[in-house]
């Protein structure tokens, strides 16, 4: 088999990415187009490389610190396959989830969990203007603690999910896309449809919704979001993907139709949320700790998502889609009708066709984490990975 | 000090095994005779290494993925080590006591768990015809992920206790004995007597005594099954156990006395357990979240266990077994009389006096488990083993 | 960047330690001053060769086991950050919170646990005569199966608070003073003052306070206890800093001022505990299940902690220091007054101006943990660490 780290390293040298260095990963938008194209590349070529059985550890000990506000099994496990695969081991820190630290709390105990920690992964999607505001706050806590000497390395900080964006979701999904129309620059001009879908939960957060429209017109592409009316995502998010498609040669539109965004679609992507002012209504119930008022408003909000049954990914609606063959997504799990509840986001025939590409999808998700930690900690990432390779260290012996 | 792993793997080069390349282990009377014996072969070598301070690592990073459905501090301590001793990390999976998963749910999960699994442990014990099969289920999910592309490697499952078998249990058992008796021949015709004991607590899992009348009658054992009326074990392994007791030249039987069950006994394992009937009554209990019918089943049970507390290993019984010198072996924890309850499965003197053969027969479990990974993950098991040795990198630098 | 770990193993050569060479770490007065200075020569070699960039993993494979009987994100992150520091994987035992494991049964649990374990590190805090007791039990447990040939090594056990001492937190305290005073040499004489300090909490660990009068007494330095009267440590303890101080030339003082304590202090220690006959009671109550005496006691505790809201580390006490600018010590987390409670044991402004320092003062102690562990673990700590040094091995090769 051969093996060349070199188709991945060689896009790498036209691009600029030097401010990574030492970064951290928050907001999609906060990166270069070339930033992003660069954790393509890395993220590609850990694949390449870990496919081929050499090891990719450039961490011979470290600690790789996770904070989940709430129950994640996916998440937690790309974070800590992304990790092992660095050479760093998970270390959880289990903070409860109700529980909001702020202030002096955040920053004592953001230095006393980070003595050994290379990178601090958060997922902190509950509360509007709290779950990115927390995650900044850990950065400054910790860069302050390097600059006193208190820690031997400042760690990285990669968002898993906040209330603003899931930029490891909204990555893996476009390297996905990538791969499926065979390389990023054919993605320029393909429409895709961010739409909501029903769902018989609700409160399901606007990250991905916001991820993916606030990365996608990033390349050019023709994106779409719909919703019922009332389902409104943060309007600041709304101004980065019309800023981007003026930029970036895309386009950028909002449509109360499902189908109309599904005609002529390349990809689709049918995915519940709640409303934004519905969510910031909420977290201020919390911080009020109204119970009351949060339980009339998780009915009120039942009852309106149950007037959108309709909005379902079916059949019928994907013969819309470009020459009826639109790639389905979704961050998965999907409630899928008749399988996972009586009416859900996705017909069981649809998500059932789209099996092996969505678990494809999800898979590039570690490597996209991985990729972001190695550009952070990572001086010189194309020399690292071509000695990776050089190197060849089996990461299985046994084969 | 010598150290030579030859003595070990001279054993595996007379031996077919090569079937278990890539394969799982659920049951030990799935596999060949020639399997289980290379199984013990990698273990003692293992822990030959190991005590020789040589690093047995082939993993250079990668996961052990743990699902356990209820509390298990030695299964969970056996398999961390097992992982550990061949370089992989352990990621637990908490899916919670009492969800049963299944269908597409188990697929997704499996796939979404794995991308950087090299095995999955699983215990599940609870419901009778569900354990078992929700590994195999598990299994063929990321058997089928690794074909899609989804997964760079293909996960080994290991069963660590199920409704059917206990593998790691009963062959750490065997290996335990095989040390004892100076050699796997050297278990032709021994006698050794599985039966049944009074416990204050009810519905112990079966999987220990199916697991020992299924193994120990394939190396010729006159094996034993004792209990009392009612406490029957699943008939499907009472066929596997007589099938084996006439291919492999041995005995199997069935008794209502404990007392005969020990007449003349080289080896006894007493220990308590539910009947079959009721497990299989109580799995469909829960099925129908019948609250009131667990309650009543639970007190019939241990009423009618309060009948049998005569069946305890006391020092008269142990008389009674060869030269009054019989192996006294358990799985442990054990209730042991005026120790841990007021009556219980064993006599404080006996079991104290068999403590330390006890803890010996427990140390070989991980040495089990890093034995079916490693014949399962290691395409060449001999000359990986005699490359372990010649490279000789210190498991502790600094001894 | 010069890197020369001789000044450290330099140190090393000149003191007495060869006794620690496969011992544990219970209490600091039952180590030699020798010992207790080469457990800060090799914290200082190992956080020398981290800070270079040079890897500390003596072990290739192994695991670090904790057992913790409260949450303790601080301790839990400390000893996590330590084991991974040398190269061990942590294995937590969760054996709950309320249950006091005793006799046969902590033998057991302590073998199952250890087959691979290097480390054993335990907190046990919470009842009075037990904490401790419950360390030995398990160090003389693992100490037997190894003998038994059960355990292929014998895991060191490291004491991380128990209900006498708490050497890693007092280590790390005096090894932060060694750094901003300049040396070991310079504590001799230095004034510490140990001081209760009022929280509106109740039933704080008397672990802290016994800790530091029993080892700063060890330096020569002048220590001064001060509490409100019924707020008495451990008598033992006591005897213990008196012995100290007149065997190693420095002070011990009980005082029941504040001020007093204060005046001319080189070193203040403000904190929270419960008095020891208090904590004696509440012991018994838990073990007569008296929850109604145990609410009882807490209200009563409560009361007179309530008398005494005037402890507390003001600006105005903190004039009357040396030179009104005394080093400002605590274990975190701290009550600070208007910012974690309404009064508390320090001045929000006191605290603020020692942030830097009380950082500093934590980060010590993953490397007194990793220190002590490598003292019982490495045959030739002056040559092992000289070799670390030589071999270079990057810890992180991306830099």
């Amino acid at each position: 088999m051969t093996c060349n780290v070199r188709q991945f390293t060689n896009v790498l040298s036209k691009l600029n990415y030097s401010a990574m260095y030492e970064g951290d990963f928050f907001l999609t938008w906060e990166k270069s187009r070339e930033e992003l194209e660069a954790v393509f590349a890395v993220a590609d070529a850990l694949r390449h490389l870990r496919k081929n059985n050499i090891s990719t550890r450039i961490f011979d000990s470290g600690l790789g610190v996770s904070l989940f506000r709430d129950n994640s099994t996916r998440t937690r496990f790309s974070y800590a396959s992304a990790c092992n695969l660095l050479g760093l081991n998970v270390q959880d820190l289990d903070e409860g989830k109700s529980q909001i630290a702020h202030g002096e709390t955040v920053r004592e105990t953001a230095s006393m969990i980070s003595f050994m920690a290379d990178v601090i992964g958060i997922r902190d999607d509950m509360y509007i203007g709290k779950g990115n505001a927390y995650m900044r706050e850990v950065a400054r806590a910790v860069a302050a603690g390097h600059n006193d000497g208190v820690l031997e390395q400042k760690p990285t900080l990669v968002n898993l999910q906040c209330d603003i964006d899931h930029p490891t979701q909204s990555m893996a999904d476009m390297l996905h896309l990538i791969h499926e129309f065979g390389g990023i620059e054919n993605l320029k001009g393909k429409k895709i449809a961010m739409t909501w879908a029903y769902s018989p939960s609700y409160g399901k957060p606007l990250s991905v919704p916001q991820g993916i429209i606030g990365l996608m017109t990033r390349m050019g592409m023709d994106v779409v979001l719909a919703h019922p009316e009332g389902y409104e995502v943060m309007e600041e998010v709304i101004g980065v993907a019309k800023d981007n498609a003026g930029q970036f040669g895309g386009k950028f539109g909002v449509t109360n139709s499902m189908g109309e965004a599904f005609a002529g679609a390349d990809v689709v992507y049918p995915k519940s949320w709640a409303p934004f002012k519905a969510m910031e209504k909420r977290t201020a119930l919390y911080g009020n700790g109204d119970g009351a008022g949060i339980n009339a408003l998780e009915k009120e909000l039942l009852n309106e998502n149950a007037k959108h049954k309709d909005w379902e990914c079916t059949e019928e609606l994907m013969k819309r889609t470009k020459g009826g063959k639109a790639l389905y997504m979704h961050c998965l799990p999907a409630d899928i009708t008749g399988i996972s509840c009586k009416r859900g986001e996705v017909a069981a025939s649809v998500f059932e066709r789209y099996r092996g590409p969505l678990y494809k999808e999800a898979s590039f998700k570690p490597y996209i984490i991985a990729a972001m930690i190695f550009l952070a900690k990572v001086k010189n990432p194309k020399n690292t990975l071509e000695e990776l390779e050089r190197a060849a260290i089996k990461r299985h012996a046994g084969v």
